[in-house]
């Protein structure tokens, strides 16, 4: 475009991006779903289906249908990617000059392509039918990592360990408790993802949403005899509604050039999944420092290794993850943006600024939810550094126990309300400051009805987990998971 | 907390913030919903409610339940809240201070409050309260902007105008089309956000979501005769259940501490609703510039004006929605981000940076409805200068139709196929070089059999809506607002 | 990774991007710079560097370097990019496969590369070098653009035109002036971005940032004789130092793995880049509205068309460059999050989320400029319509003017203070509710000794243009342009 | 503005905040000094400098400044910061109410106040002097904790302790090194902020950035005899440039109300400050995790205390300043987001997007400084754990520095090159699968000549920490902090 001092330096192949400074997303289908050949396959797929719908009404003949369909499908495989993005930025957009390509495929003259669609139908309906079929990869993947996990919750429903709130042990949960929590969210995000790529419409409006050269057209056929002329064929509306459902998308009561409602809504599911997955990339983070050490990753040859560093095995998964959740946010950030800044009848920029964060957020959600199945599907969970660390705080992580159990007791015993509450804060602060015993204070604050044994058990951390087993079954139940350990056990 | 040189330059008032530098916001009844006032008396209100609830099951006892309840009320209208954000500094969060001075507010050793509960219980099913009450303001005006589009759209359902794709004139629509349109993005989020506001749950746990002081309180009260001792009394989830409803909340499998799908989904609700009015006054803003005219903002005693230029009516109303619009996807990234870094049992830190995020999401969706509704409700629509503007590009404006009518004609007449298009594509190109009268070439090019009076109609841009109107009339049946024009006529 | 269902879907060729969904992007040469084939050779550049580094100073053999730098070329003209991407996910990052194929081109146990460094050494090392190099791209591009602006500028230095504030007329300014502003701003954003670039970093630290095995390799080459044992010898810090300056990157005092404040700036700036480039594109996309006709883009043969509407002309420069100023926020807020999310000695995520979001920027900036500088060199300027919309709102627009030229006259005229303004703002009233001759109510009120002339003069728009033309003239100067107008006249 | 169903429930107190969802920032002067109190007395202080400005120039009397100063005076101490927010609705900012109300203040017709100036030039330029001040609070507190890193810095520069990259052990390094980069942040960052204030401009250019205004003010004073008509007098650039320096900001070449890179560049230096606060809080959460104990944060009375487990102390501070580095982004992305969407000569909405978000950006960083300075003022360190977390991998943590200085004595021994560094491998592998002890598989393998006192040496984790040491001087130094530890021990 211009001549730049330093274009001598540009590197003589195509400037085609592969995914070097993105390592996370050939870790999904999903990737492939939504690359540019896939761009292109996608274009050519709506203009041959509107064609097709339209012969099937008889608006154009079947042998036109045909060649569209044979004409998208030799382009598809053959069309130079990188020109073809070159000529897009003529045009803003890339179905203008695959659109020509396309003409010049069919004979001179052909009318019966693009037949009343401007290049925003084409591209909007293009959009909602990859985010569908990505939205499906990622769903699917989601599920399964749930699956995974209900079987962990169900294995692991009595497990002990320790629960850290800002960083610091709070109290005594089971393993169960957290990896349905987890579970949760992968459920929930992947409800709330299948939800909002089924309502995706199809966008047809012709040049300013009125439908207006389709109308004309299907007057021209009227007039000409290839529609009855006693208003018994199809209208616009029909032709869209059937195209449609040809496409596996709605059809909206209007056009949403400029109100991008369903875009926001998908992107922000996809959000949302890459969310629930970062949560649990943080925690297995955490959880796999060599000084906790409660979960590891699955390996896998070649995988999260160091060439400088052999004793080191990287958490390569959960670290991609993690820079998943924290890019994501910033790319959903642009789509609404986009939604926000649209105008008039076709966006002035705001529309082309959402095609690639729309796709990033695609990408980014198969990748987590590709990576966080891998994890969960082969996740190696440690009860015993559970426990252990558990231990690390011991009879003081249960305080709030013995503050409701034994104070009573030992009130009673000395006859002096307030008694027991004010020994065994006594006795947590001189545990936590290194001055006392906190096991020998007890004993010797309660009373001698209370056996050592008894002791014990209120002391035991391990057995002070309240309803975890509880809420995990209530999970599973809510997310249709709660046969999930017998099946995975066959 | 540090002594800073230039601490002597801080003004004596407290640092409160009245919303100088937001001037959206005052327009909305949500910000004084969400407001610091309103804050703690959604935490006392939630501390209230639990003891109220368990009062009924029979955990603690009626006059229990109102002395909490009067602490509360007292307390409500008299804590310092500068004083108060002060001391939450120390605890990481509001609650914490504020209990211990309802506890002050207590007879001493009363434990009936805050039984079971921990300090992210409280918080977060406060703003889930909160998110619902203004959520409800937000979708009233939502619901009555878009009432009032739908009059405007059945009034100028077939006045024309200049569509713009891009910037540009592109094709002729109605007004009643582009306010249906506007009135769809409306009617969609105000759907959305009432949805995921109706799916806001309690938040419930204790401190590691296991319930377990709660459960240990139960078996004391069933201990000590509170409660049946044969485990026909309520356990702890009918318990929270009963909250829910007290609340107005949902009842969820499990906690949420960490898995925030429930804000996320808010969230991104009402960032969809400050796009659907960003929008719209993106277009208000087009239209109502001098050199275009079509639109013009209600006016109002003292609103818009200017104090240097008294010829100066700004369109502020919009201009705030446009800055809203602007804003808010960065604050969704917010909240985002802080659900993608949440970790274990409690978050240290994404819990808390989603506090303002959420309440300002909040109130930017109550800003933009409240001046969205405004605008709608009083819009001055200028039919003269919308044919103005159609007629400034012409008939040129309608080629596509002319393409499309014409061009077979002319080829039948001249016997020459594709003669028609080639004979209007010139003339098209020389009107845009200036050098030809585009209507005259047309009558030059056209048949005699075509008349004048067909050519003149043929021309008109204003009668090239295609099914502007019926898919105005779709759009409002889709949103049950069809038969918005007889209401609002009376 | 696993056996998705919906596989079957995937297009069978690689799954590369070529820019079809981000039509700004060819627009730039940063596009090229930035490709992948580009961070292949940039990171195998890092690696040859620095075993010449070493070569140099003895540590390693000449044969030796040279080997790596022919085995470096062999593979960045060879490697398979698509493979390589997929490797790279098991790692992590991109050089920890292309070493195992750069160490399989060379001989068995050759050990003379990557001496003593980690793959986060060579890749931040090859992201500052690309970032070097692609700035140059964006800077010498905002320059000429602020070049053909400053041409403009004084051009247009007494071209009067109306200012809009808040989307309204509010005084009259040149469009030399506006000129001028856009160039302020792209000067002041190239000069900062070069001077974000002039102090980008190597990163050089090792596993750790403590140079140990470089520090070990040369007391090796030290024990066998490679290198003086005199300690006359280069130290780790003068072969890093060493390595920068060959690399024409800065030698920082300290390792910056997890401090990556040397991201944030060039980032920040590349973003200043876009918003004032966005800023330009804004007002081109107003000032071309049809209505409006200030301003035109340069056009090219096949740009802007619209296959289905023969009359248009979009501005599609501008809508890209608008696109970009909506989308780089987001991207930035990337960079921003990932550096606060930084932890430890390297990032267990924040520092993968970089890549692509530094990339972005880059290549955001990189098209901007490019786009912008296009648009300024060919940009229309059509003063008479500039003429037309002024005299829109007429001698209303200078009521200021005449509020303090002329209502003094009128006060002193009548003996009355405050008739001067009062009178005239009458005036206003009445011309703004169209019901009075501003005009006419002038001459009436002003007295006699104002001759028509004189008042004629007072109510030009076109001669109230302030100091425009001096502050054109010190933004000139303050950029060193202020010979521009000069040099482009030849 | 409407009457919302829901507006019953709004509390009855003005809808002030004080911070109770923002926890973190009383921590910092800069919340007072940005307060709505602060706004309001910034505002006045612009209006009352400028006739000040004015009076020196003798273009008004000392008279009317004294009585514009007077009455902002009043005025700063008395208005009701509720009501002039409602007002501010209505104009778009605050600045056009307050305005109405310091002119009631002054006798009527007096119009020595406001003098050629626009609202915009009031809030900018108040806007600034706020950045400014505030910049300075956060500058001062990131060099106090700059400072007191560098007593630890010195005084761990050789305490050793295990790097964690990608959170997993990867070789030694020492304390010091690790503070010392923290230091590098927020020195670098101090730096960048200090350098973004000191060039912050006042804006200043009447209503369309022309000074016509002005200029049409000093015609008529130079008319009437204030000022010499010999053109000796100032003239508008004289009066603006004296303005900036009472103001202590700079005097630009000409307006920037539409071209935002001041605001911007602060913006960015803001965000800087707080992630590299926040990649501190990162490392101080991770090490003072109950399993790891490395560090603990300075304790306070009450702070961080958890009312239902007595056993818990969170790390608040730095709980709340990753809460800060988690949100920042966002707020960083709309302040870019409106100055890529600034036009023409006042921006329509994204200038008022601008004030909430610059302003969340300066206390955020001033609550990350003034907490990040308490941290590192008073962090434990806790050498004892660092050594045993350090020996927890042990010996092969160096085995980097085993394969480079053992490695080559067993080939010699065995005469047999590569036997090894396979005989290091293979122990690593053992020792890795839990099947062979490390230290004896390399006694075994090692030549008799490595006596067993140099074999521990070689396996020592704390001897191998590089240049850790130097590092650590050379960014002192770097920093001009080199006397550091000897300042701060007296």
């Amino acid at each position: 475009m211009t001549d730049h001092p330093s274009s001598s330096s540009v590197p003589p192949r195509p400037a085609a991006d592969h995914g070097l400074l993105d390592p996370a997303l050939p870790a999904s289908a999903v990737t492939a779903q939504t690359s540019d050949a896939a761009v292109v396959a996608g274009l050519l797929e709506v203009e041959a289906a509107w064609t097709q719908t339209l012969a099937e009404a008889g608006v154009v003949s079947a042998d036109e249908a045909r060649a569209v369909r044979a004409a998208a499908d030799r382009l598809a495989g053959s069309v130079d990617l990188d020109e073809l993005a070159r000529a897009a930025t003529a045009g803003g957009n890339a179905l203008i000059p695959l659109l020509k390509r396309l003409r010049a495929e069919l004979p001179a003259g052909f009318t019966a392509v693009h037949v009343g669609a401007t290049s925003q139908d084409i591209v909007d309906t293009m959009l909602m039918r990859m985010a569908v079929q990505a939205a499906g990869t990622v769903v699917a993947d989601l599920r399964a990592a749930a699956t995974a996990l209900a079987a962990l919750a169900v294995e692991h429903r009595s497990t002990p360990m320790v629960a850290r709130s800002l960083a610091q042990h709070s109290l005594p949960i089971t393993f169960g408790l957290r990896a349905a929590n987890w579970l949760d969210g992968l459920a929930r995000a992947a409800d709330r993802l299948a939800a909002a790529a089924a309502a995706l419409p199809i966008q047809w409006g012709g040049a300013a949403g009125t439908l207006a050269a389709l109308d004309g057209a299907l007057a021209s056929a009227r007039a000409d005899g290839r529609l009855p002329d006693d208003g018994s064929g199809p209208d616009a509306f029909a032709l869209t509604s059937a195209l449609a459902s040809r496409l596996g998308l709605q059809d909206p009561p209007g056009p949403w050039d400029t109100t991008r409602l369903p875009v926001t809504q998908v992107a922000a599911a996809l959000a949302d999944a890459v969310a629930a997955c970062g949560r649990i990339a943080n925690d297995v983070l955490l959880s796999s420092r060599v000084e906790i050490g409660e979960l590891a990753e699955p390996t896998a040859p070649g995988r999260g290794g160091s060439s400088a560093m052999p004793h080191k095995q990287n958490p390569v998964l959960s670290v991609l993850v993690h820079s998943l959740a924290l890019s994501a946010p910033g790319t959903l950030a642009q789509v609404y943006t986009a939604a926000g800044a649209a105008n008039e009848d076709r966006p002035d920029g705001a529309w082309h600024a959402e095609w690639p964060a729309l796709r990033r957020l695609l990408r980014d959600a198969g990748a987590a939810a590709a990576l966080t199945r891998e994890v969960a599907e082969g996740l190696r969970v440690r009860p015993e550094r559970m426990r252990a660390n558990l231990d690390r705080t011991g009879p003081v992580l249960v305080s709030e126990r013995l503050m409701s159990a034994l104070a009573p007791r030992i009130d009673e015993d000395r006859g002096e309300p307030g008694a027991g509450r004010a020994t065994i804060q006594a006795a947590v602060d001189a545990h936590l400051a290194g001055t006392g015993d906190f096991r020998a204070a007890l004993r010797q604050a309660a009373p001698a009805a209370v056996s050592d044994a008894e002791l014990d058990r209120l002391c035991d951390p391990g057995g002070y987990v309240g309803l975890a087993e509880q809420v995990v079954d209530r999970i599973l139940a809510a997310h249709g998971l709660d046969g999930a350990a017998e099946k995975t056990d066959d």
